[in-house]
């Protein structure tokens, strides 16, 4: 093979807001299969708030990324060489093989997809890790009832979007929030969700007030800081919290300080923080109940595309800062 | 009958701290018991943190005391004279009749005891409402495993005692978390806790990193505020919190800001706030077990007796104060 490997690799650790200098590009050979393994090209690469995570050194639920190696994250792409006998090439598969154009993996870490129906970034989004997120913790967490009020935040992230439109599909009643009128209404028009509220709008307080005048039944949580609290004062009793992100904490040493902890009692609240990879036993059922709407087209995503490796610094900060609309993705050219 | 009734009503809604202002004497008549009902000569009157929520009309999970009403609160006496068929003079019962001489109630809302092998009072405190609501945070919802590290604040109480001596004989390792060095050597050399740290020492922080080098596996949390956001930090993975009281935010309008609500995202926390009369089909079983363990020794529980209704208001501002050494009772004379 001539082709050389181009990879993203930790320089630095952020302080604070993540920064393009905490990433650098370099070229490497392109790996070789081993006995068992499979050779991918990945087309693309899912960036994801939990990267922002893996990023530091403090402790948390999984390794950090040491400095020096490959940025992990999901990827798809086709089988180039294997030496396991579940795949040949050609095959369309999704992985963990992270921000590199190629990478190796044992085949039981691979998953060979069906694209005839569903296109391959599907599979980074709704019928992938993010779609099975909000599945676990709507479907298992919430529980919610037909009915129920369910908010979800980052409404019109690759989660919030399959959270309300599954919870639609159930027979709730959906409230996004989400940054800004232009988000917001693609939450209602498109997504069909009941009601959004834009927390960008400047009465918060309000407008949520407003927007929920029966409470909250399930909060799926992504979000954090004032827009948690503030909701956290609206739910109901019994209401059930899936706490899945704190995007809004992820990039300050100083986390703001939740005042409405007390709705959690007063209210007999469950809340429950959860990481998908801890609930596999749930990936089949959760894949097979997504595959089926995003193929009849009753699960719609959208996608916001960085062109080329290259751009996945600058784009993965953007995410961070909510500037991508649905999911983000690096297509690898 | 010649004697009169005496009652503590409530005179004014509190801003911020009790004052004894905010309370009033009054001398009644005797009340006379309708059909089905029970004139009970109240000995017993239990002083509990959940009254201060019913001294204010801020959305609770109960309603308010009107003013003019006579306090609610848990009573225990004796049956004066009956027209329900399953109660006579002289039965000993319990209730809630509230901060009154003499009560009266439809005999299903009282039960009978048994003080042949356990004193009156004690079902006030391990026996009863203090004792069901321990055994329904640890066993139902934090469900410690044998070697599981349990924590609890507030640990000198009527609550937390049992809730900790409960935890140890279900094999776990018990630290509490108490005000004061008296109380706190009552947690260990009494009780049996493993540990016990004094949150009045002044190094909070560090004094539960030390006493805690495994983590906390379950949390029954009282207290709230700095100690609750220190434990918090102090969580493991798949840890449960059972939210029982936020005492040390009843008595402010600007409640202490959690700053370690990541903790419940990254070690897949599930905390649940619960109130113990949502759980009528558990009292029969823990009741069992608490008497049990109560009448054969193993849980020992130590009384406040402030004498005679009068004092009943400022024996309660104490309690909210943390002046009280376990279960706050009023001797009714």
């Amino acid at each position: 093979m001539t082709e050389r490997n181009l990879q993203i690799v930790l320089a630095s650790r952020p302080t604070g807001w993540v920064e393009e200098a905490n990433f650098r590009l370099q070229e490497a050979p392109v790996p070789e299969p081993g006995d068992g393994q499979v050779l991918v090209r990945n087309r693309w690469l899912s960036l994801d708030p939990y990267m922002r995570g893996r990023m530091s050194d403090a402790k948390s639920y999984a390794k950090p990324v040491e400095i020096g190696e490959v940025m992990v994250g999901g990827t798809a792409g086709e089988v180039v060489a294997s030496r396991h006998p579940g795949f040949a090439p050609g095959d369309a598969v999704t992985g963990s093989l992270g921000w590199q154009r190629y990478g190796v993996a044992d085949g039981r870490a691979l998953q060979k997809v069906d694209t005839r129906e569903i296109p391959l970034s599907a599979y980074l989004g709704p019928v992938g890790m993010p779609g099975v997120t909000a599945w676990v913790g709507l479907i298992d967490i919430c529980a919610p009832k037909s009915g129920d009020t369910v908010v979800v935040t980052a409404a019109s992230g690759a989660v919030g979007s399959v959270v309300g439109q599954l919870a639609k599909i159930h027979g709730c009643q959906v409230v996004g929030v989400a940054g800004g009128p232009e988000k917001c209404r693609y939450v209602v028009e498109e997504l069909g969700f009941d009601a959004c509220v834009d927390y960008k709008a400047g009465n918060l307080r309000g407008d949520l007030k407003q927007a929920l005048p029966n409470g909250i039944d399930c909060l799926f949580e992504n979000v954090g800081g004032e827009i948690f609290d503030t909701l956290l004062a609206r739910m109901n009793a019994f209401g059930r919290i899936a706490l899945c992100g704190l995007i809004s904490d992820y990039n300050t040493a100083d986390p703001y300080g939740m005042k409405n902890i007390r709705s959690v009692l007063v209210n007999r609240v469950k809340m429950q923080g959860f990481i998908v990879s801890d609930r596999m036993e749930l990936w089949p059922p959760a894949l097979k109940e997504l595959a089926g709407h995003v193929a009849a087209g009753r699960l719609k995503y959208r996608e916001t595309v960085a062109e080329g490796l290259a751009e996945a610094p600058a784009a993965f900060i953007g995410m961070l800062r909510g500037r991508n609309f649905g999911k983000q993705l690096v297509r690898l050219d």
